[in-house]
């Protein structure tokens, strides 16, 4: 994966010392000036570190005054959110994954909108099961356009970690991602594969990946068996990254 | 509500320019020399509005370029987000609210924990069930600590909105919140309130907020009729407020 900049390492090392317990909830950061002398860097790269810790939720901030810890819980990074492996493997779990079918198709409307491509457009259609510790607890339903499409079919049927393959091997850097999280009922392919009864609720991910420049790479439709997992959001007045809206009908 | 901050205000701009079309999808925004020109700013406060919008998801940064625009979906306000009856007029729908039952208890451990009181502390249980247009969509389990509980007792039973309520009667301002989203079985007192039958999913958003200083005012578990509502978490590499937890079993 690419070197971190400058800020994103400040802003990690503030992360270990919120997690470590230096700074515990209600204890207030150093000032920018301090943390930019400590570091070396200029504010301005203190700045972006701190910002981003304020987008995590970890950190608040007052009117004029200095920045308040409010949560130790660290978060994720945004590749160990992406690759289900890489978030297993973290956790000290081993995931599998098993594609169970893979087969080129067009695109309907609204996935060439997703995707940026003309509808009818050929597009890879790629049913993968994912596992933890052996048992089933994902189901993906991913749509590739087709300038990625070759190398997401060359890789093996059990690979492990598509995100570290594709970047192994195409140089392929996931960059923003846009999650749409409802519940659904399973239907019988959910069932069957996730080893459940029809109707079981399932928590439905609807997630579209773009690289840095905004070029989609995928768009998925992730069923996760009730009780594996939890998504977790922070947000505040400062900024708030989660959105409700009411569902097209 | 309180007055916006300068660079609070800049990035409601920038946000209305992405959203109005000025700067469609893969445009470039001017560099925080121009932003700062234009608007008579500092280039620190142009920085913290532009933080913002990298975190919505709205624009990317590119390694040593200018801010590219990723999405034109606007993203909610905090507040629009926590309150559910400002969510529903802005999307000009009308919400109601109906209090099911109301009473004093005893903090269990884990509610004892996220609203920073010991165990066995006071605090108010309410059930509230919401409606949009009539039709019955949410049911609230909310647990509020002792301090802010008898102002939460005085409002009216049909009160529309909670958190306009609370702040003009007490001045209070939700500032922060923790979400944990997962998919559940309606059990039987959801199924009666939410007028569908057990064991349909339900998406659950557990979640606490918390004032400016971190202090908790209320945690809540609340359940989603299916086919209701989305909830949409944009996130990239710069920054990551959405991460995916395995359920403690």
């Amino acid at each position: 994966m690419p070197e971190p900049r400058r800020h994103e390492r400040i802003a990690d090392e503030l992360r270990r010392a919120i997690a470590d317990g230096r700074y515990p909830v209600g204890a207030t950061l150093p000032s920018e000036a301090e943390l930019a002398a400590a570091h070396g860097a200029s504010r301005g790269t203190v700045r972006q570190a701190v910002s981003a810790l304020l987008a995590e939720g970890l950190i608040g901030s007052r009117q004029g005054a200095r920045r308040v810890v409010l949560s130790t819980t660290p978060s994720q990074s945004f590749t160990e959110l992406r690759s289900f492996a890489q978030w297993a493997r973290a956790g000290g779990r081993s995931a599998g994954g098993l594609v169970l079918s893979s087969s080129w198709d067009v695109a309907h409307t609204d996935e060439a909108g997703l995707l940026q491509v003309r509808r009818g457009a050929p597009v890879l259609r790629v049913l993968r099961l994912r596992t933890l510790d052996g048992e089933p607890v994902l189901l993906e339903r991913t749509v590739y356009p087709e300038w990625i499409g070759p190398a997401v079919e060359a890789l093996p049927d059990d690979c492990e970690s598509v995100t570290q393959r594709l970047y192994d091997d195409t140089g392929l850097v996931f960059a923003h991602g846009e999650h749409h999280i409802d519940a659904v009922a399973a239907g019988t392919a959910d069932a069957e594969h996730l080893r459940l009864r029809r109707g079981s609720p399932l928590l439905r991910v609807r997630r579209t990946t773009t690289t840095a420049d905004g070029r989609p790479v995928e768009t998925s439709d992730d069923r996760y068996r009730p009780g594996s997992v939890v998504f977790t959001v922070r947000n505040s007045t400062q900024t708030n990254p989660l959105a409700r809206t009411r569902t097209a009908t």
